[in-house]
């Protein structure tokens, strides 16, 4: 499998070409509109052990959205399934950070992933923990070799301060009784928790209990139940792609999940995980050219859920 | 028509004694929850100068909502018609405090008298002016003879602290560039308008100019252009009770404005004005004896708009 | 008055000359979009007996919504009360055709003039007379001189054939059960209301007994009571423009009825109805010629209800 | 693998035995209200060749809401992918019948599993071929071993008389141009997709080649190219089971199908089709022992995508 892998990553980087400058990257946060638009990296990490890479895959990036996965892990391995009872498992069939579907179902967030649920599991975690934030960052350093996983500060005070969309959702939470502490704690954590910088390697690492029914490969520790497992991964289908699930359920075929910042990780059960970065999204707020990536990944491979 | 007043309001407040102890009072805001329910006061003020009023008509109460009418003059008269540009003028067929339509028409509030209509007015008020909050008082000292007209800071401290909801919408209309100040100024200034304290002859009093095509009466005081005044009498007629309009429309036949302090105020253009206090309120969150009391006002004195 | 009125109505024929050509006819009706957009009529009926007309007042128009008004004081007369179980007396705040509030309120429409509500109508006249189609003519004939008022077969095809808005809505009450007849019937009860032909001068006659507290003038004849008017009136004024009842509130200042047809009628209590004409609409389905027209009406009168 | 499969389903026969009683028969369709509660059937077919079943695995149901991905199957064999510019590919967040999300999104269903979405297929097919209904049958026929699958006229037509939700949608879609057909035409053949009767074993059988490739089983027939069998597998995966997609994905882990008459159909690539029927419906309006026993499947197996 070695050679195909590798073979496989590098025919992918030249047919990637084309796709540049047809996204955009995002400009709602100032601190990340800097990034360069042409940067490009992928990693697959297997559940034997083997790694492999191109492009910009060790340069670090803001992995945003992709957070709610670790946050996720980390409440459930908290609080087990009472998780469940202030936050949703469907779809919303709306847009990421849409208050409407909150109002008609009196502040019960479809499901972690949107930012209203990920709001909620900040929450859990904030009344869980002293200090939630160097939690939050222990957990993450655990799943992956580099120990010096950081907050970027500078990012998340820039989305802070220009958050209003996030305040409205967690103080309409507040108002619910679905958040339990302070707003600005939940959203000093959530805002933190997205500006965590990693890069492709790293998150393909960080991911692979996923893959390895919840144990860190080559050790005895086991993350989440297999159970549990299940339940991060099959959320990861429905509902990890936004207003996108559907078609990336066709287009690449693995559970996954994006971030605003240009990365997107994928997850074949028993197999390997995957990560890829370019900052130009597409309409979907997804990376435009990453998607174009993962689509050939699981073609070129043959391997995917369906 | 004096001795017909009197009587009429004499009258009003015997049959509405058995109404006592159907509604509730609002215990959302803390700082209101200890008014006692049994209190009931009401007075009529007539453009050629006559006072009416009987009950607990000189006892102040938090005129809450009904504020919303002060601060949409002071608008008026500062930036015209511009105001029209940033908030509608229809009905909006949902809560008081709903984010819904909101989101669906891109942050402009239906109308000035929902909650979000009123967050836009109220930051309109602090771009116009230095001292917002002291503006305000001074325009509704300037309508009244009672320069002592203050406001609440216990209330007025008490919603912010509670009143996620509102704090949701704020940002939420900020996201979409319909607050232009700071939230926390923003709402600061509302919840401030919100906690005045008046009673019943101060508010009759102070709308008098409404019903004195724009005049304040005995004097040569203009506060706004007759059209102006229409606008406002025609905006209470649609939209000033909440999702209560068209019952109110029916049962009492004016203009009006209510507060969940649980004053009502109602305007006969050209003739008088009226306010009505107790503070348990029905479902829509109007003053449940107010509205039965208005109804017997309009019905004895066979004086309504339809 | 007399002099007066009609020198008002000459004054605005010639003023509203420059907004021909503004509007657009509506299309969707084929049968209707034959109408001259030049078209331009208006008649007052006072309560003591007056009439007063210029332009096309004599030419008969397809009344269109206006109709909802009839079928509503029709039903209103017959079943009383119980109507308000099965329709709301609210602004809607969404389009006249929308399903959206029907779906979140269970099949109960906000009001009788939004198209769901006059379906109830015309369904609880379908279930309280035998020839409901019939009886609606017979009960318009009954509030005016000329006996030979009529339905346009060819309007009432044309409607139900490519009606499938409507054919939605009513299907869709019906799957709430608040349609209780043959889906079909009541559509054509419904289609033959709207294509009702009457003329200005006709249509300012049918509405006198709303001005004339619930009589026909110059007879004994009580149509409805007068706290029923005063429920019609009220209606009209917060429903009666579908979404544009703040603005005609406001530059009218009179309950009024609108319809597609390019007619608008209006009344003030005690005094007055008037019916104006002109086919080509405004961006909110009303006659934009209309509107203007009966602006000046109520400024150069200076009579509104503000 | 043989063995292991029959054993499995005669497990889950007896281990779903106490969930009898829990759900509840549809009966909103007189015509399937009269089956018997206590049915349990199930069927395995691989695409090796092989078949297991148990329990009333042979005993026809009404196979609903599964005709949906017979008659999208067609569809995507006449027009190819002309069909997804007038139907979605995301999962809706709301209701299977609600109308909310197609005013919103102008007559475009998210997806053809949606009612809606079923609409504009069977226009489609009304569209492409003379006899629509006799070309969904054989379709149907060409991918069992039974020639002699039917509809059930009397389901069609009692589905029709009350299917007041499905009319109201179908007139919605043609008032936005998405039926292009006649509303009547295009339900009948609608109504009656939903009542082709199957047995588990011929469900599973029909939907093999999406397990296998596009192809036939044990023949050179294509149905459908790879491609294609991925947007179908992966569009049963996140919008399949209406509004319980996520917790199908969790707790099964397939891209599955439900019908209202209790049938449940699931494709694991390259491996099996498993159905499962029994008739009492949770409140999701999935078959309540179906979801029990298709969770021991894929448990027991350790065979599911996740």
């Amino acid at each position: 499998m070695n050679t195909n892998f590798q073979k496989v990553l590098n025919e992918i980087e030249k047919e990637i070409q084309p796709y540049f400058g047809r996204g955009k990257i995002a400009t709602y946060i100032p601190a990340l509109a800097n990034v360069p638009g042409g940067k490009f990296g992928i990693a697959v990490k297997t559940v034997a052990g083997e790694t492999f890479s191109t492009g910009d895959a060790k340069e670090q990036f803001s992995i945003q959205s992709i957070s709610k996965v670790f946050t996720l892990t980390l409440a459930m391995k908290k609080i087990g399934d009472d998780l469940w009872k202030r936050v949703g498992k469907e779809p919303s069939g709306n847009s990421f950070n849409s208050l409407v579907q909150l109002e008609s179902e009196q502040g019960i967030p479809r499901n972690p992933f949107i930012n209203a649920g990920a709001h909620v599991v900040a929450d859990c975690i904030v009344s869980s923990f002293e200090d939630a934030k160097a939690e939050i960052l222990n957990f993450v350093r655990s799943l992956v070799t580099n120990k010096e996983i950081q907050y970027d500060d500078t990012v998340a005070i820039s989305e802070r301060d220009t958050g209003f969309r996030n305040t409205a959702l967690a103080n309409f939470l507040r108002s619910f009784g679905n958040i339990q502490n302070a707003v600005e704690e939940v959203l000093d954590v959530y805002f933190h928790q997205c500006s965590i910088r990693m890069n492709c390697l790293e998150v393909a690492e960080a991911f692979l209990f996923l893959a390895n029914e919840g144990m860190l490969p080559g050790t005895k520790t086991r993350i989440l139940t297999k159970r549990q497992v299940k339940r991060v991964n099959s959320l990861m289908m429905t509902c990890g792609l936004y207003d996108a699930v559907g078609d990336f359920a066709y287009s690449v075929g693995l559970p996954g999940k994006s971030g605003i910042g240009g990365g997107i990780v994928t997850v074949l059960p028993k197999k390997f995980t995957a990560c890829v970065w370019s900052p130009e999204l597409n309409s979907a707020g997804n990376s435009l050219v990453g998607i174009e990536a993962l689509k050939r990944l699981t073609t070129k491979l043959g391997m995917s859920v369906f």
